[in-house]
């Protein structure tokens, strides 16, 4: 590992324990390098607060006058609530600027780093750039797109199964993949099940997990507006409850469901819920990652539309069999092979008996190699 | 490693090129080591053939007298086609004896253990006994049960489907996964397939692999006997095909079938196939695995009888989706989760572009602790 | 990993980036937990700056309240020119906190962790402890011995040499192992040489690594103080020169040398330097790390005294020969094995063609079970 | 893995049991495989035994036809005490050969490849070559330059001595270590000390390994012939005793030497004994692998010849000193660093609480490349 390296993985190692909590903002580390002594380091904690490299230089203080910084991500080169962080680096008088990710907005990509080699500093790129990429899947996605991150999230026995016959499901997978499976709600900005769901389980959709997580905005696509008044989700308000409906869905019932602070449901033209329609608005509102978690006529609609960036899957070693058991994408399903959408797998591992494989979408070089 | 181990470990290498091949014996490997030097080694090739032990003294020849003798099967006690492999032993002068595994026979097993010691060999036992346990899994259930070890094999998307609604299931996984399928083929006695997987795909259940493989004994649960003479089962004899089929079967359809020379078969007393008889009927014919291949209704019937003893499963990073789409395990299915057999993981690597998971029964302590 | 060693190794892997720097300050990482996400980080940078917690705090904020901190090593108890950290904790409305090592002084040791309970804080101490007590070595062993960690870097062949029988010594290793031989340079207080490398080498032991990196204090030992005026140490400011001799020396030689601002001469009262004395006045001087370069007599006189701590040992694959060559360490040696001090070996790599080989002084338990 | 691989490398692994044991003849396994079954095995065990081939098929029989051969070394071509394996290849029906090493006589290497070649045979080389290589490093060096494959081991501190200054050097190693370096004696035909060792510590220079080892031929360079009468390997006949000495050494010394039946002496011509002349003696009387375990001069005796092929360096964790402490290589030594001979690296690994370095002499692009 060279000595660039070795400095940018603290500043990655750093910024990884901020993923999810900076949304919508990306998750940013870096590190001030004076003659081989670190003298400052910062990360960006939550949006409309400070930028990491303005920690990183605040607690150099003087030390950065002739020092290097690392930063896992471009500076940010424009006027928001704070000067651009390029504009900072320069006046500090840092002589070396060593940078991981790409600024994934192809309309400013670049014009940090521009601006600070024309105020005479040395620039290098791309320093572990795959492994800072990761950190940011989800909101490069959504600058690129406008949309959330949809995320697949799954459980299941060997073979294929995510309840019996009869109905039962609870506990197919053991407490560790169920705990495991709670960190993706704690990394998402919402959480999405169906009516079908919201009506068979109740569910809280809460994220639980050691000290407090950050539950996620919980959203529903419930096309005749049938979640009842009683429900968890209308009745508690530890997280934000979305509704998405069709033009069956009455004012009343419109009405009686917002009188909850915590409510908001939003009305779509059509008689379905159109996830295209659905994920602008969440990317509108800054949503920047969604966790879909079913049930699988859900998963459906978000498979034919092509919107599955990444699917987490736990398999039981468990068989359960039956024709008419649930399976995690039920629904109408694709027609043709050759239409699927293509995945890799990312990643597989034992997580406590049971298996966890983790697939995304498959790209044909890098991941950001469009604009 | 010690010096046990490493010898043992020679030997167990040797043996697990013959796995398959020696049914219904188990597979064997021999080295005998005189002063640190190997003098001779042999493996059990084939059934009626030399056990590995006279193989190895053979080749050492009279460099036996005084060496030692690694093997990872307790040898034989009884007097069969040839004099058992313990009295070899004794008439060639070994001194020390090293096994790994126990013979899994209640009845013989420590015999010839107890016949070397009384002849004042020194004999040591369970060196790297888990490892050549695992070279003879199908023999010891074999013994233990008169039935065949039973594999089943499937292969499916991440949402557990094995075909589009629309019946389109070839090449859900990539040919690296296939491949690594076909070598179970030649691993196994036999192969069984429904009459629904005849009628729709017309197999030919024959072995595929680099260099030529072993045919298993092609068996047909078919209660209705509705295998078409014209299909590639009947009409090709590389391997035997065993149709088992219930009361309805005309004695008309069982002669014509039956005219095939490497055709038989069996007709049960009920009106479906029962599992449990047939696995009797092919224990009886020395049958020591099947592979279950399916369909989905075949692989249920043999879940709900808690006769599978393994799992192999092969995951393709596609989402295919689809409430009416087949599943690996389809039937009835169980009905609650706790009467569902337990199996653990064995293992998980990528093949190519997919995942294979073999998982295997779960027991208590260790495989053979019954007797 | 738990979730207390995950945060841990975050605040480990920034400290160990400070290693070095702080002297005699030991190295500290701090990170602040709110409810899973990261608020607020901090290392210690400079001797009389703040202090790792100070940093991370001041980050937190008012998130502080209520949050978690971890902290490579126990927090500070006494008033000095900061008020304590475990204060500061307190202060800050911290709920629990999470620490690796323990405070190396045993008059202290514990008064910050009972502070912090008494203050009704959960402490939980040891996670990752021995990863943490790597960082700060030097520092433990000074603050309990009053005198510096020493190490002895030797380059040799295969056959022990570091010169032929000619006196040849240049390049035995290879540039990588050079290379990373200045790195300790770097990471250490002072350098000591005898007089007789001055000599004959003339040597510079300043820092050349990649970036710039820290001199240390040029110690010599000169019983007759003939370190020639005209040498590299003395016309040569970069980094001060510490000479010790003897009685022998004549005031005017002392006189003459320390008209150089940047060299001390330290007369003792012995003919010949003492080991025991030169490490206290080291030690007294807050020198916490000794790096032992060479020749071999003053290897030996070290290796006598009982005094090193640490040996890195470069060996290049080369055979030299000679009854004549020159061997790391020389002058009168040990009498008796069973008098040789013990060592364990720590790490053996490859670096570049070369063999680097760490041991360290072997203790019975653990590092510090002495107080 | 490919399955060519595969099955060599069970060949080579049960060829790697016979290493040592069948010099002057290499160490070769075999494996028989027909349709992926395994159906004969074999190794050379001991000069003038069958060759492994010849093992393989007989075990093979008629199962040989059509069969493929997996040979760690070209079969050989010529007639002598049996005829050629090529041949007996070729008589056996054998369609395919799988070779991993070449003869490494140049005079006859190829000649059986090219005799199958023409009699229709398949014949694929270079499978897992290097790993094969390997094995008979001793052999190839000895076809190729007439004198045994040279090994210097040592036992060192990690300063480069083998004794304290007053000559104490019994255990500087520990037990794990002194047993490993006792399996080199087991695999050498002769190991070589000189007079002084002889004298200072009359050794036994017998092998003593778990199981009983082979012993070498002990060879002494004792140009004044004053081995005693009374010492142990002049009383001992557990192994030939054969002493290099020069032109002053009596007829009277050397009669009452050669007295004793194991005794041989070798007197030269010149004053002092002569290692290239000695290492070419060795090879004629098929000598094929020298250890040499000291003491100092001789080993700088070989060092100066560049006639050490090998290097095993044990190291102690401690440190001794002293100029007056022998080192592993003593003698004149060479005088400049360009003229060493170049060593790499091959493995260096924890023995017990030691560190053992394998080097040996580097080779531009691979072993035997040059015929
Ligand atoms: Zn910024
Ligand atoms: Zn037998
Ligand atoms: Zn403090
Ligand atoms: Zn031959």
């Amino acid at each position: 590992m060279s000595r660039d390296e070795r400095y940018m993985k603290t500043a990655i190692q750093m910024a990884s324990e901020t993923v999810g909590q900076t949304s919508p903002n990306p998750s940013v580390g870096a590190v001030v390098i004076k003659d081989n002594e670190l003298v400052g380091l910062g990360v960006h904690v939550k949006a409309g607060e400070s930028h990491a490299e303005v920690h990183a230089l605040k607690m150099a203080g003087e030390k950065a006058e002739g020092a290097e910084i690392y930063v896992t991500l471009e500076p940010c080169s424009h006027y928001g609530k704070t000067p651009p962080c390029a504009k900072a680096i320069i006046d500090a008088g840092i002589k070396r600027v060593v940078i991981a990710s790409h600024d994934p907005n192809p309309e400013v990509s670049g014009k940090g780093i521009n601006m600070m080699r024309e105020a005479g500093i040395e620039v290098r790129t791309d320093v572990l750039k795959e492994e800072a990429d990761q950190l940011n899947l989800d909101f490069f996605h959504f600058i690129q797109t406008g949309e959330p991150y949809v995320r697949l999230k799954t459980a299941m026995s060997l073979d294929g199964k995510i309840a019996t016959h009869t109905g039962e499901s609870q506990w197919i997978t053991g407490e560790e993949a169920r705990e495991d499976g709670h960190t993706y709600r704690h990394l998402s900005d919402a959480i999405l099940v169906g009516i079908q769901t919201v009506l068979s389980d109740n569910p809280k959709l809460t994220t639980r997990i050691e000290g407090k997580g950050r539950n996620p905005i919980r959203v529903v696509f419930d096309s005749k507006l049938r979640t009842p008044r009683s429900s968890y989700l209308v009745q508690n308000e530890e997280a934000p409850t979305w509704i998405f409906t069709g033009k069956q869905a009455s004012k009343e019932a419109v009405q009686e469901l917002q009188a909850f602070n915590h409510v908001i449901v939003i009305q779509q033209e059509g008689e379905q819920v159109d996830v295209h329609q659905a994920l602008q608005y969440l990317g509108e509102q800054k949503v920047t990652s969604l966790l879909v978690e079913g049930g699988g006529t859900i998963a459906d609609a978000f498979v034919r539309a092509g919107k599955v960036e990444e699917i987490i899957t736990y398999m039981a070693p468990k068989l359960i069999g039956g024709k008419d058991a649930s399976t995690p994408v039920s629904g109408k399903g694709i027609s043709e092979l050759k239409s699927a959408p293509e995945y890799q797998v990312v990643s597989h591992d034992q997580i406590g008996e049971d298996i966890k494989i983790v697939s995304a979408r498959r790209r044909e070089n890098h991941v950001y190699r469009d604009y």
